[in-house]
């Protein structure tokens, strides 16, 4: 399909002309090192094509983009409890999750911010007694790729900056949402958020949503409803205060990491990933943002 | 195409079946009165289809619907501007729109809540100079039913318990975010809040978002990215703060309001309005949400 | 007594220090015309000698200074409800006002914040059917000064500027908290805010509190009970989101206004008012709190 | 001083009557464990002399009066730069520290709220090297009663629940206002609120206050100012989210522990510790308010 081509290279043109916009998180030096102007961007889609441009095979931390696969992965393993522990509602504030997780008496509102991604680590722990590595286990074998790791640099300087995540875990824990101890739980959260891998692989692992949870290998990981309800969290809560903006200009589900780092999905088509190191202020990266809203613009794969 | 017809026909089973769940808004008495298992479904098709069930030609009061129709109608006069005094977001708090709106300098968060539905009715009536009467002249002539008005009573009882909207307003106001004086502004809202309409009358009101923008006549109303947009705005704030639970359930921009109706898009295919008045403690109605559930789960519409 | 008069120069010698320091008020015309190094101090003492220095005579805006005397004056009329409707704590939160009526169903959490001086403003509407004639009069028995009036510049101004407080009114009306309609209550309050008097008046009208509740006629108009508690809410509540900095420094019992007057209690000994346009961020006269920290320093005046 | 004594006894029958009301903290068994209805009350007046009522030489757990002694001794070294880490306003609010902490940035706005004692604790820890050790230090040695000690079953139970406590840490250590380890000012923190002493012991611990600073062998361990200064923050932060109602009622600077205990002060007076373990909704002594009011009612002493 030599269109989708031509499309990939358009959407790279027109993420290149960000150049300059956004700025490389910069809270620890493994993130901060990113080149700011590098881009990739892969399309896997349901037939089994893999389009792809610029720097799609070069690993990037994945940061935040985990917390779909632990949910993925406890929701996988029929935790039919998950919803007691952690909501499905958009957060919408800044005055964040301290403040809404003692409103909520320690349930935090989504399995997309800290606080409840860290109850869904939690409970894949309990069902797995390694959380971080069935995410692992999930990334290579869906990808093919037995190189995706965890790069222990950033895990390394992720464990010197715990401490807000420490407070939320301890937080949690006083109103007896966790059920393994906190630095266990924060240990395999460091470790999942702190996995390498590039777009090809990400987009590969998020074709299982885009077929509504069958694997690679074409056994039904997911059932069609989880699939689909996945995906629904990702347009609600998936890009942080921003999913509004983001269903407004592109219309896809989609989870991104402050490591610049976004997968879309496109159901019952494909999944995208998109790479650029320059965040929004909301955290969000910009050339991901830009080549999307041109990708939907070009092919009318908004699912609105 | 019996089978839809059919469908619906379960839709009223099950939304039968949550009889007594729920609880009537009371604030005011017009409609405390309502019939608490009344109950009226109507799908208008992009092709020119329309099928029902149950009363699905009895008058309700639409009340936050006609947020829907004010955002429509803002937009379809290009007000390029609107987004500069409303957001996007979805609001995620109940500790609610004073907080944020202080928090935010008096921009509220999406054009569905109270506040921010303010905003667009001042915008509204700053481009049409009548603004209760545009979403009036637009119900009308979508639906071709001269005989939609705004119900006295209704709107009389609102005027009663407006105080705490005349905060919201006055808030707005001393940050410089109203254009016409709070309390034209407060007439306005309760006027299109206090319109009566029909499943039947919304759902071809609705259509129109279905159709990408295209009106009644076949005149295009709306481009198609507005249209998109719109549903996207619905998505993730036409619910009050259990849009990712609908979301997740049903998979479809839906606005609501506490009258108990509840307008959905299926994009490129149609629109459905259900009415049933018992309302959970989120504000949505029962047995449309009930209803939905049923219509997607059956027809695999949902868009993810 | 030659000492406490030298003590008074100084006083004036240490605020002329600060000359530049804070800025003037500057939300309506008729504060923002104020000559910011101006500076006033009057003592009364409770056995009736009054000593001054600088501008004593010369009137300002006393702002929010007049919500101490609508509390005197609910509280002489012996209004045992009051406190049903507004609190006795520190507000303790610049997300203010709003976000706390919320929280606690329209009652505010003292009677110095704004929604506080709402309520009380409304409750004296209530006893005297003029609630700002009633404080105009108090001014002018306890001055002996007969040309005490509401400015009416000022008035015009703060009623251009009153959404805000239309805010908290509608608000708190909407809680069931307000006896009066909302633009009574606005009215009375702009107007006993727009009252101009002078370092002199006021320190005469505050020698009640020092005496614990003896009016200069000699009659009793507080109970000793009455004026202690008055005082007791003045030092928790008197000086803005600096209350704690404010008894940390000084040690008195004061209330402070926008207008640049601060008017301390000595209890047992007198009352003393200074004034200097110029505002800490807090809210607070800098030149007033330096005059009252050297004077309580060199004193051991200090209630602590 | 015959009367004295006679008033005391009135104060015992006055606490007494409220046999009944309130609760006793149960939210570790050493504290649940507590006969609801004993009553102890100690004055020891600057004069030195001692009078009594009760179980006033039984020992109880201190608690949060332990946070006044940190400040005292933090103050007393001469750590200039506490009031960078920690203000001086009263907290106002129920939504609570979490919240309060992330607006400020990690300073906590009192040392009296539990995320400032932390912080005291902290800055204690840096200047002796033993924070618990220097609280037992001080009480030993003003009480004369060497037997005060930490009570290690409170101790092992406050770590059970430590987890809020620990959230509030780490979050004050993210945003680098914390000099130790977490863990390290955890434990310290828990070892002098663990203190059990009676209200002889604290009575003559707090005569230092009424004293403006002198310590039990007349040496001078605070300056003039110090002492005022701390009573100053007793009468605005003392007595939780109840400050504004205990100066109202009592009028006097105090510092309560959920323990039951309360220690108030009298400046230039005396110093008074009453116990009585039904606390009030706020978290004070019923029994304790109530003498206390009955105190300052008889004798005059409110400082107001």
């Amino acid at each position: 399909m030599e269109d989708l081509q031509e499309l990939l290279n358009e959407c790279q043109r027109a993420a290149r002309a960000t150049a300059g916009q956004g700025e490389v998180a910069d809270y620890i030096p493994a993130l901060a090192a990113a080149d700011p102007e590098a881009f990739g961007m892969a399309i896997a889609t349901v037939q089994g094509e893999l389009y792809h441009v610029g720097d799609w095979e070069q690993p990037f931390s994945i940061q935040s983009i985990s917390k779909l696969f632990t949910l993925l992965l406890a929701l996988s393993h029929g935790d039919d409890t998950l919803w007691q522990g952690v909501g499905l509602e958009p957060s919408g504030t800044r005055f964040n999750s301290l403040f809404q997780l003692e409103s909520d008496h320690g349930k935090p509102r989504n399995p997309f911010m800290n606080a409840g991604a860290l109850v869904v680590t939690d409970r894949l722990q309990a069902l797995t007694g390694d959380a971080s590595g069935a995410v692992l286990d999930l990334l290579r074998t869906e990808s093919g790729n037995p190189a995706i790791a965890v790069d222990p640099l950033v895990a390394a300087s992720e464990a010197q900056t715990i401490d807000r995540n420490a407070a939320l875990g301890h937080l949690i824990k006083s109103y007896g949402n966790l059920r393994n101890e906190v630095p266990v739980v924060l240990d395999h959260y460091i470790a999942h958020c702190s996995i390498s891998a590039s777009c090809r692989d990400l987009a590969l692992v998020g074709r299982m949503l885009a077929r509504h949870g069958l694997a690679a290998d074409g056994t039904r990981r997911l059932t069609r409803s989880q699939a689909k309800r996945i995906n629904a969290v990702m347009l609600t809560c998936g890009t942080y205060d921003e999913a509004g903006e983001f269903a407004y200009r592109v219309g896809l589900p989609a989870k991104s990491g402050v490591g610049g780092g976004m997968l879309a999905i496109v159901p019952g088509r494909a999944a995208i990933c998109v790479r650029g190191p320059r965040l929004d202020p909301a955290g969000n990266s910009v050339a991901a943002m830009t080549a999307l809203d041109h990708f939907t613009t070009a092919t009318g794969w908004s699912i609105f």
